[in-house]
């Protein structure tokens, strides 16, 4: 928890003032005068933003550092899930040392909190867990880790997972998975009702894959409704990906998310170029919390994404023809507070009293600096400097 | 004309080789022994491809190193065209110095072609296209323009256009451009009779822009298919975007693919994420000759856009769901070999005979240089190193 004097900063793109830290706190804003013992940072009249957040991300995937995975293989998502069940073992990927370097990229790219679906099947047991947990534990003070029980490979098709799960939730993981209950699992009732009890017994709540498109996926959202319903679970749902809601029927759309609304469903969106993806503008209009994440980053499912939350942002805004600067500020928003309210982050934002967790932005404007790919000048987490110039004060591994 | 040699390179990404130019063209390649007067530069293992290639452009719009241009008004169409209008005086675009930063951008980031469109309308009559003309001239030897004379405003809802259209094919033009017969022009038998006519008087090939999404732009291409048959337009008609051709009908969509073609239309995509876009691997199977641009960069339409074809093989590759090594090559081939065959370029490629107009890229493999962001070591035109490391011998104005 540190003491920072920050000189010169435009908080949210406004007015330039200076900010003073103390134990890891915004103390004051305004114009702070040298203390005694504190450092003083110039900010160069850089943009000042609450630290970014990678909402939906998978720490224990990435390939990043390692030799180029050239991939040839045909691919529905079922292959895929096996293929990458395997490779994990035959390319040596160690889930420490990656996602040691998945994370690190993240803050050196502005982000200060990780929300890490992590796999847990019968194959690799809690290993993938264990691995990702060290590294929260290494970089704690760098950047904060949230853990998902993630069943990638399936609930109801891989008998025993349900226990691992259980097990990952009794140490230390603090949100329970899903994935396409019909897709995936051919039994949604099965893996919601699944789900639903586990939830009930850790009182974590869920956060699920939902890559189910079209009619499919807002059929698997109707029963998703009727559980958080029942269960009480309003607030402490999670739908990442939600396909579903890009689906070219307005009426039916805008019946599912006037229902997310009302049962204060979170949605998770990357902004999936290729798939047909919820329209930012219009959970905004619903007030439905939104965040976002980078996903799997050059992993053995595909070879794209950086772990750069600005990036992101760009790719959300262009699917979603974005080009106002009214707009360009709402996909940075989506990649910050967006992501602090689907964690229901505490002290979040850039305010006397918020956690001293934050980024600067290059750019004339905010417009400017999400379109602009830059490096972000510095970063602070709990008032400590931890990345300058997109370089990390923890190297990779 | 330059010699040079070039040591150490992997051409099309495979062993390595140097490479031997006289007078600006590919002399020899295999291991090549000093020569006297000929100086050598050292490629050190990287990725040789043809000069990158951007098809579809518009060097006269941009707003790239002007102050940030916050653009909140609302946006249809035809707005957005009387807006940029009106704005190219008042924001004092001056269309020579912005070509000019575009052009240079582009050829830094490994371009050695540009289709450029260039508005052509009664407010600024040719004063654009000359401004285009005067960069075309200052960059002669460091990236080749073509020039579009593009009705941006309409053609018959803006009488006056076509003869201006007409004077700038007899001054230099190469390419005679439309736009949305029916959703600008609202009389597509108008337009279309009219442009077929003057491209006949001028003997230059067309390239339309057709946003026309759905049956509006199917029955557009109809329209056209008739024209390119009864004026013998074959191999000499380019459709630039064809969001129809991302329409959700399987098999309408088939048949217009066909017809394509059989008449040799060619298509230039932007892979925009936001739209329907042309399916990159369909038109590949049915033999249609595919290039890309990056279209308008940072305008007064929107804040998208880098130039960068790099970037833009990226952008089109994730919007058309690529994730295999043989795929990601195949959105570089788009953005070099695709362009040089919709401008029907002479001598382009890496082999003895062929005009030394290269870039070097960086990447284990050529997908990895394709999703990898990186600055190109090297850009070579007519066997002169004209940029390194993304920093060309010209500066931007
Ligand atoms: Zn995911
Ligand atoms: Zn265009």
């Amino acid at each position: 928890m540190s003491n920072l004097i920050l000189r010169n900063v435009r908080p949210y793109g406004e007015a330039a003032t200076d900010l003073l830290i103390r134990d890891g706190v915004i103390a004051e804003t305004g114009t702070i005068a040298d203390q005694p013992g504190i450092a003083v940072e110039d900010g160069q009249g850089a943009i000042l933003w609450p630290g970014l957040i990678d909402a939906h991300t998978h720490l224990d995937k990435t390939t990043w550092g390692m030799g180029w995975h050239e991939n040839n293989r045909a691919a529905v998502l079922r292959e895929r899930i096996d293929y990458e069940r395997e490779m994990r073992l035959e390319l040596g990927m160690d889930p420490h040392r990656q996602s040691m370097r998945h994370a690190i990229g993240l803050a050196a790219h502005g982000a200060t909190h990780i929300r890490s679906h992590v796999d847990i099947d019968t194959t690799h047991g809690l290993r993938l867990v264990e691995g990702v947990q060290q590294t929260r534990e290494k970089l704690r003070g760098i950047i904060d880790i949230e853990i998902v029980a993630f069943p990638q490979s399936g609930l109801m098709v891989m008998p025993g997972t349900l226990e691992l799960l259980d097990e990952a939730l009794a140490n230390g993981c603090e949100v329970l998975g899903g994935i396409d209950p019909c897709g995936i699992d051919r039994d949604p009732k099965g893996q919601l009702d699944a789900l639903f009890a586990l939830a009930g017994k850790h009182g974590v709540p869920i956060d699920i894959h939902l890559h189910e498109a079209g009619e499919l996926g807002a059929f698997t959202m109707e029963m998703i409704f009727e559980r958080v319903r029942a269960t009480g679970m309003q607030g402490k749902f999670v739908i990442s990906h939600a396909f579903a809601l890009g689906m070219n029927d307005e009426l039916r759309v805008a019946r599912l998310v006037e229902e997310i609304a009302e049962l204060d469903i979170g949605i998770a969106t990357t902004g999936a170029p290729s798939a047909t993806v919820p329209s930012a503008r219009r959970l905004k209009a619903a007030g439905v919390r939104l965040g976002a994440g980078c996903d799997g980053i050059r992993d053995t499912w595909g070879p794209w994404g950086l772990p750069d939350m600005m990036d992101r942002a760009r790719i959300i805004g262009m699917k979603n023809g974005v080009r106002s600067d009214h707009e360009l500020r709402h996909m940075l928003e989506i990649v910050s507070q967006g992501g602090a309210d689907l964690m229901r982050l505490d002290g979040y934002g850039i305010a006397p009293g918020c956690k001293a967790d934050f980024t600067l932005l290059r750019g004339q404007t905010v417009g400017h600096a999400v379109v602009q790919p830059a490096l972000p000048p510095l970063v602070v987490k709990a008032g400590k400097i931890i990345a300058r110039e997109g370089h990390c004060i923890v190297d990779m591994p």
